[in-house]
């Protein structure tokens, strides 16, 4: 999704570093032109890239999908965090929620939420369902996956660990960078092949794949589905590996004017700038 | 909200026990008719009843809000509930999400989810959010109340304590029975003066006042605003009382053909019905 000279949102399609127009029946034939409705309404299979728009960063970039029913977070998903913070991982996959004023844009600049003096990042792999889903097998969960896309699980930790439940540290507006864009299974290859990094300021914070995952992206499908009905659009972010900062000594937290880049070769590149508190 | 008679949702006006047809300029002008689309245009002041329509038992009603932004639950909020699991309220409210999938309507049957052997009740008052806002105030926080409608928070316990986070257990198809209206703040009267009583099968098993929740229905709403922007039609349930089945002993858990009732003096009767697992 990108803002085109008018300030209006558009999706695209991204071929090789350049954004093009997205053609589908469906646009044609009136749908609000968003990923999320693409989604909804099954499109997804249809859309062909038109004419070309410009170089990725030659544009505005808009989260890829912003208005999705659910953002799941799953919570201690790799054994290396996990382990730094001395947990075992639990059997069944855990999990929060982020709700929608958290979807932050590529290149977005995050204000620090000036209820917490402790933000954190959480570099994570991501994945989009596909359609309405519920008891999925795990033999057939990709089926229900339209794809990936990288997410920054920025975390307040003060307020995350101030009560029993996380959220009070997980929902604050920005909380949730994700893109750069929607990576669809046949351009991302194996579900647990896809590598994640997070630089700080340049600096190598955290680095893993989704191999390590302890629950993987069909198993979470899967799992999820037999607890609620899935939605297309649904966004499922499967958990952040070891070397986020709370965990580091000395302890590292955000302040404004770091840069916080999340970065795949399979999913591109997620650049978050941190603000001064607001 | 309700379906007439072609089953389209159409929202209406209670008056002393009759539902009522909604006049609303913002519907004369082609709005989406629904609570949810209302709320967002800020039309909810100029709503006045129409033409009398039926008796409340004599419609098909629906969940007042069907697309809310946020669904929050308050945890360990009322000093009844938190004492008898041994555990103190927490200092700051702690607090847990459901997504849409959960909305059940009053009067709905709501099967037991397959996944959990221990479903429980969890009788609430909730309010709804009136408008966008941030950083708001305790002393202005009643501004931005649209009203409050009664919550059922039917929860798996078996899934809620056996991860780190609660929302395993939580976000089942059908746990957040809504309703029967949402009650505007000038009939609902003062915001701790809320009665709710919770009777299963016929005996009464939870019973409170909002006068007894530990953080305040405009404390509540003035924290969450410090976290995060809240808007229009975001739900927060406030916290259950106690008497919760998982507590008692011997312990109850629904079972299929149970009928749970929320009700208060001041928010109306909220029935659901216990089906078999799906």
């Amino acid at each position: 999704m990108f803002t085109d000279g008018d300030g209006a949102a558009r999706p695209g399609v991204l071929v090789e570093g350049v954004v093009h127009e997205l053609d589908s029946p469906l646009l044609d034939a009136g749908l609000e032109p968003s990923l999320d409705a693409l989604l909804r309404a099954g499109g997804l299979g249809a859309v062909e890239p038109g004419e070309p728009v410009a170089e990725l960063d030659q544009v505005s970039l808009l989260p890829p999908l912003r208005k999705p029913e659910k953002i799941v977070c799953i919570g201690l998903n790799y054994r290396s965090h996990a382990e730094e913070q001395g947990a075992e991982p639990p059997q069944q996959p855990t999990f929060f929620a982020k709700f929608r004023n958290a979807l932050a844009a590529p290149g977005a600049t995050v204000p620090l939420p000036r209820a917490s003096r402790k933000v954190d990042y959480e570099a994570e792999v991501a994945f989009v369902v596909a359609d309405r889903c519920k008891d999925v097998p795990e033999s057939e969960a990709l089926d229900h996956v339209a794809g990936y896309l990288l997410f920054n699980d920025l975390s307040a930790r003060d307020l995350q660990f101030a009560t029993p439940q996380w959220m009070p540290g997980k929902v604050f507006d920005g909380s949730a960078p994700i893109g750069p864009a929607l990576v669809t299974p046949d351009e991302a290859g194996p579900h647990d092949a896809i590598d994640l990094e997070l630089l700080l300021n340049g600096e190598r914070m955290q680095q893993a794949t989704t191999a390590d995952l302890v629950h993987s992206v069909p198993a979470l499908l899967s799992y999820l589905s037999t607890l609620m009905t899935l939605e297309a659009g649904d966004i499922v972010a499967t958990g952040t590996p070891a070397g986020v900062g709370s965990l580091r000594r000395p302890r590292v937290w955000l302040k404004p004017g770091d840069e916080v880049i999340v970065r795949s070769r399979v999913l591109g590149e997620l650049v978050t700038r941190i603000g001064e508190p607001r």
